[in-house]
């Protein structure tokens, strides 16, 4: 039997959204349950696939099909397309497995031609209504499916209206929409060559494929690509009869939700315009009237969509977002679906589902989407002002929330405006470095021109929740001069931008903030979250601020400090920068030892703000010359300082100089050529767990391991350390060594490893970037150009990458647990809060999952949807 | 029963190396032919690796073993240890599984004691004779096991000879002797605060224990690891009677090989001393005779000598390398090894050695060294200069060959010299860059103060045959003031310097050199090779001139054509920059549309030299950044030239600057980001077969491929090309596209990418570079510092990794075939000339090997050897 590629909505159901797409799967289902659908066919997500494996053509046999339903539709509606006296008019829309708002295109009044106009005229006693219709179809056609864009349509719109002297487009007559019909379609054939088609199968037929190509129009890339939705799904195309909302004062249309989509409050709430299509309502021609109002206006219309709509979301047990149309009196849905709704709302109504017995608290926790919980933490725009903003730019959507301030150029600068004048500050560079961590405290918002997702000032900027757009290659930046081109506007210092670190957008101009507020179902929905879940949830904090923010969001230990953010406090640099350019093992130790009390200080802190949860503290891991100056007025200081000679200064740091420093002197190589180093720090660590009197949980971690001999040689040298502290004091401590697997040959070598590894955690960041061979401060163009030659759909820094590094990570589980069943293991890279990539941390066995403060409640939403996903 | 680890001379065989060690074995061996062999035993390699395990300490159950074999010892000796009358002297001698001549200890005359040593005086009636051996054993014993330096008794000497008046020690008398005996003492209790031991067996049982010890001194670390021998496999200790050379003049010792070492002629050639010990003999205090001469001094010992020899040839089916010592007119014989040969005797000896019917052409083979070979092929230092000189300092030994030549610092001063003044060059940079090559081309040497075995000057130089020492880290570089410092001593432009690119020795002042020159024994030589293996052997070459070199050193093919080395010639910068500069497509294509026939006729030039041979063409590689200048005035040149304003050229430079450029945008992303240079390179490339009418063999490689769609994305355009150009032509034309596998994810992912790729080449470069996280051009001091710490054992960039990339490799060329059953499959990184790399691309099935024109010969004989040691 031939493959089906059509479907009635008679023969569909709600189950098969896969095939149908979400919004003729709905369509189907409301026929199921008997509700007034106008009829119509689902072309499914299959044919679009097909479509785009034959080259971008409808094979015949579909065509075939197509037609086969065509002629039922006519058959069940008594119209015909084509048919003067009774016309078949229809729709044709998108719709995907994953809703995909304004994304996709949509055709309406399909069917029109010179002769079928003048019969609906004459069926609908409305000339000007007829040819209007026509007259939109033209344009929308032309526009969606003939690459003649709408806007050079309404060019003669305007030239109309001002010949006859009126503003509004309904103050022109039937004669008026005629004569745009026919210069439409002069305009068309003279763009095209051809005549606009009159044949309405052809017009169908040509109208599917334009929707099938919408799938992978620009927009639709990125949507899908910020909202992981895989571009391999296609979308369907739903052909439904046409019912007119604008037949005159017993016709109308409008839109409702089941509940109010902002707070979440039980009640009905939405909008409908009398006499219109719904077109009208968007185009806000007229003020729409509130739905409440229905009531009054047709109550029986009225009663019937309450009754509906309270069927409708017991049915489907969420919210419901629904479109109908009113023709004579007769109420038809048009759409229903689950609808959109603010993190607080998505919170209120999946509590209240639950109170409501309407929910088990599992389906609830399905109801919310992790991403969403970021928006309870961070400042966003209003609503209201963010509709009217255009972004100027667009950058990666680095750390989300949103912020709006006055740019400076430097770290001083910024902090200067922020403490002095007390100014909103949005630090905008070229790309951040360790000496920025002050201007970027101070700062609103963190903007850059270079640096992917796990850059420095993303990784930064996440860790303390502020708002930061990275990357924005767009930026002509002139730092010195005080200002920055971008897409030919210029901004200079003082002026006002606004960042939103959620979706990348850069707007130039104030954008009013709203505060962050956790709701109050918040406590109650994380609860059942950590009911579910089996993966742990642990931070990376370097603070005990951090620590004592992740402990409030709920994290249950540390799964990575890196200490290396410790050095570069203005009080301790000059210690680290001793160590450096000491040139004895003499020199080096006493610069050491002057650094062990403030190591021993940042760890009793930790220690302390985290009580008895484990920490794990990660061994020194950049390279050293990140801790030196590169301007030459900064070394020419820094020698002074230092009591040296200048030159001397610039050759060491000369001689520290890396190609290629991600993959240079760092992580665990540091250890191997300075062991005093890692004594320090071991030193630092247990003293201050003796100190605290912390009895366990302690979690050293050597980084960037690639050999177990390597790794022997490191752990042997704090092991040593350790036990000798420990036996002095006589104290009762026990701590764990274990390594960071982020380099592809420690995961292919898992089995080794593990033989002295007590834990692994995932270093996802590196394992991505060594895995991919790119590099996170060089990618920002790399994957501005794959995004757009549709080769990634993700950003592997920011989604873990499943086929490949997921592969390493699997590989790397199995065989650690093959030399040491019980070995501890969890993943502290970025990817540690991000949904889908705890979903595969959950699907790998892996016993934790660790991210920054704000990320900690999305992975605990998150690790508890795929342990439910998994049941 | 309980492991045994000693053996008596008596209970082993030549072919227990692995056990015994070299010596051991053959000393077993000779014994079992009944050859005068001193009695003894040896302790296993074995027991040396127990030792390490147990924390450096000799097991109880290991000394009664030994113990009890000293009781067997001095029953057969009929000597005892200790006793007065008839003492038992015995030597220790370290004796690897390979020679590692000098590189471990030796103590001779042990179980001396103030006792003994009148013992032996009456016994050999020669008091100064005996007090001399005592005097030695003390030295040694000191300096092996104690750590008391040997130098530091020789001050004693210096005094006691001044004192006396005289010049040479044998003017010392018995008394003399005795009192340095007595001093020696003293000074060793002075050092070490405990009397030297008395106790023969005590004495015996702490030599073994220096010995082992001995096994990982740094200068046998270094020479394992330049010689791939792992630090696993342990040294035995030999613990053999003495017998003494110099009990008069019926006595004496020599060395002797069965053949010239040096040119292989077939003739005795060695040499002796009567009345002496073999240490006089590398003393050179008497000139010794030529072994010839024995036979009229001591005729009956001589003949039996000879008669031994042929034996011992005959026996081992190789050149042999034998001590003997004649003690009262009693020859014995100390040792026979397979002799260490220059690599013109190499050839000479194995050839010979099959024309003698003593080896089969498989033998024969597997007797040479692979490495020996380039001595043919580059020049070498004159052995006799080379025996004084002392390095004054090392680098990495990144291409073979000996150069001496007088020091510049810029390639433009280098070319001066070389053509203008006709002087031999030296270039000395802190790294080089493709803006070199003239400079690198015009010397005879280079030396680098950065990079590592595959950094460009080391990549460079082995394609050019040139010698490189690369990353000498010691080397304090002033190139401004045109002079460096190392290790104290200050070389300036001008100034002669030697450099050993196969060691990695700098040598300041003039060492002589031969010219390279391959015996006549080589063509017959390598065609046995060629029968015998069975991967292809290909070489990576970038013009016509190095592809017709590797022909004639018998390449089958080009695996790797880098097309960027094209770009800076200075006819054709320009064009590439007006390319990288251009602001539109259309600007871009004008560039390319220069360069394309520049780059045709490169292409035709390769295709002519190749013939019918296959040839790989890989696309654009490095990041373009590399194509623009750096310095100031550079870029102000190029803006002039290029008619650009300069700071719009700088912004252009800053926005390519790259923060890790290895993993940045490079290889296929260019293509992705430039599709149209991706099309002007194949057009070249076909355009140019169609011209020199090459039917095949054509393959175009795509670089840096991560992922699926990639690869896709790059082939379309390709075969889109060339498809239009082949079928407008009517030309028949065979080509393939496949890839490089460098990068993990793509090794991973082997089978999705094996749909698309119709060949993989692995560049174990890059992939050796990712799978460990180490860059190349930095790796210089992590590796120096590996080493020292013995986390290393080799330069994973010089012999391939076989347990980490080895790994993923395997596991590519598995997805691979699953997915295409016939998948070409090659490498071409820096490993396919290196033979242990060469056996591991052999068991790992791949097709070829591909490696610089230099190490074609070397990797031919390393196939052949791994496809033999397979049988």
């Amino acid at each position: 039997m031939a493959k089906k590629y059509v479907y009635s909505f008679t023969e569909g159901n709600g189950s098969m959204k896969e095939l149908l797409g979400g919004k003729g799967a709905n369509l189907a289902e409301m026929t199921n349950l008997g509700m007034p659908v106008p009829q119509g066919f689902t072309v499914s997500t299959e044919a679009c696939t097909r479509y785009y494996e034959d080259g971008e053509a409808i094979a015949p046999e579909i065509e075939d099909e197509i037609h086969r339903y065509i002629k039922e539709m006519e058959k069940i509606t008594q119209k015909t397309f084509g048919n003067i006296d009774n016309p078949l008019l229809v729709s044709v829309r998108s719709g995907a497995r994953a809703s995909m708002p304004g994304m996709m295109d949509t055709i309406l009044n399909l069917g029109l031609n010179d002769e079928v106009v003048e019969g609906l005229a004459k069926l609908t006693e409305n000339e000007r209504f007829a040819y209007d219709s026509y007259r939109r179809f033209v344009q929308m056609f032309s526009d969606v499916v003939m690459d003649v864009p709408k806007s050079s349509f309404e060019h003669f719109i305007d030239g109309m209206k001002k010949s006859k002297g009126v503003r509004h487009d309904n103050e022109l007559d039937a004669d008026d929409m005629k004569e745009l019909v026919k210069v439409f379609k002069n305009y068309f054939k003279e763009k095209k060559g051809f005549d606009f088609p009159t044949d309405p199968k052809v017009q169908l037929m040509e109208a599917i494929k334009a929707v099938f190509r919408s799938w992978n129009n620009p927009r639709a890339n990125t949507y899908r690509r910020l909202n992981d939705i895989p571009g391999s799904w296609g979308t369907a195309v739903n052909v439904q009869a046409m019912v007119f909302g604008n037949m005159g004062e017993t016709s109308g249309t409008g839109v409702a939700f089941t509940r109010n989509p902002s707070t979440g409050e039980k009640k009905l709430y939405g909008e409908f315009l009398m006499n219109a299509q719904g077109e009208d309502v968007v185009a806000g021609i007229r003020t729409p009237q509130s739905i409440d109002q229905l009531k009054e206006v047709m109550p029986n219309a009225y009663n019937q969509f309450v009754e509906i709509a309270e069927k409708l979301e017991k049915h489907y047990k969420d919210m419901q977002d629904m479109e109908f149309t009113i023709e004579n009196k007769k109420l038809y849905m048009l759409q229903t679906r689950n609808g959109k709704r603010t993190a607080a709302a998505a919170l209120k109504i999946a509590v209240d589902l639950v109170d409501e017995g309407m929910l088990g608290e599992k389906e609830a926790l399905m109801k919310v989407d992790p991403k969403q919980l970021d928006a309870l933490l961070h400042p966003q725009f209003e609503a209201s002002a963010l509709k009217t903003a255009k972004p100027a730019g667009k950058g990666l959507n680095a750390s989300p929330g949103a912020a709006c301030g006055k740019v400076y150029f430097t770290a001083e600068e910024a902090c200067k405006a922020a403490s002095d004048r007390k100014e909103k500050v949005i630090l905008v560079r070229l790309e951040t470095s360790p000496e920025d961590i002050e201007g970027m405290h101070a700062a609103e918002g963190i903007l850059t021109v270079r640096g992917g997702n796990t850059s420095h000032a993303a990784v930064v900027a996440r860790g303390m929740g502020t708002c930061c757009v990275c990357g924005c290659g767009e930026i002509e930046i002139h730092e010195e001069d005080k200002y920055f081109m971008l897409n030919g506007e210029k901004v200079s210092e003082g002026d006002y931008i606004s960042l939103d670190g959620s979706t990348g957008s850069v707007y130039i101009g104030i954008i009013p903030t709203t505060e962050a507020a956790i709701a109050g179902d918040f406590e109650k929905f994380m609860g059942w979250a950590d009911k579910c879940r089996k993966l742990k949830v642990r931070t990376n904090a370097d603070t005990p601020i951090d620590a004592a923010k992740a402990v409030e969001f709920g994290a249950e230990g540390i799964g990575l400090t890196r200490t290396e953010h410790m050095f570069f406090d203005p009080d301790r640099i000059p210690a680290i920068r001793e160590m450096i350019v000491a040139k004895t093992l003499e020199q080096r130790k006493a610069a050491l030892d002057k650094l062990l009390p403030m190591q021993r200080g940042d760890f009793e802190g930790i220690f302390a703000a985290m009580g008895e949860r484990p920490v794990t503290i990660r061994l020194l891991d950049p390279p050293l010359h990140e801790f030196l100056p590169s301007k030459e007025e900064d070394i020419a200081g820094l020698a002074k300082e230092m009591k040296m000679d200048s030159a001397e200064l610039e050759a060491v740091i000369e001689s520290l100089h890396e190609t290629n420093p991600m993959m240079g002197h760092r992580g665990c190589r540091l250890a191997v050529s300075y062991p005093e180093i890692a004594e320090m720090q071991t030193k630092a660590i247990i003293e201050a767990a003796i100190a605290v009197k912390k009895p366990a949980g302690v979690e050293i971690m050597i980084p960037l391991v690639c050999d177990l001999t390597e790794l022997k040689f490191v752990k042997r040298i704090i092991v040593e350390t350790a036990e000798k502290i420990i036996k002095e004091s006589g104290a009762k401590l026990e701590y764990m060594v274990g390594t960071m697997i982020e380099i592809p040959r420690a995961a292919l070598l898992a089995d080794e490893i593990a033989t002295e590894a007590e834990f692994f955690s995932f270093g996802t960041n590196d394992l991505t970037q060594m895995t991919y061979g790119i590099s996170r401060d060089d990618a920002g163009r790399i994957l501005d150009d794959y995004f757009h030659a549709k080769i990634f759909e993700a950003d592997p820094t920011a989604k873990l990458d499943r086929s490949g590094v997921g592969k390493l990570i699997k590989m790397a589980v199995e065989l650690g647990r093959k030399t040491r069943p019980d070995i501890k293991l969890g993943i502290c890279g970025e990817h540690g809060g991000d949904p889908s990539s705890v979903a595969f941390c959950h699907d790998a066995g892996l016993a934790y999952v660790s991210c920054s403060p704000y990320r900690v409640p999305i992975a605990r939403l998150a690790a508890a949807q795929a342990a439910i996903g998994n049941l």
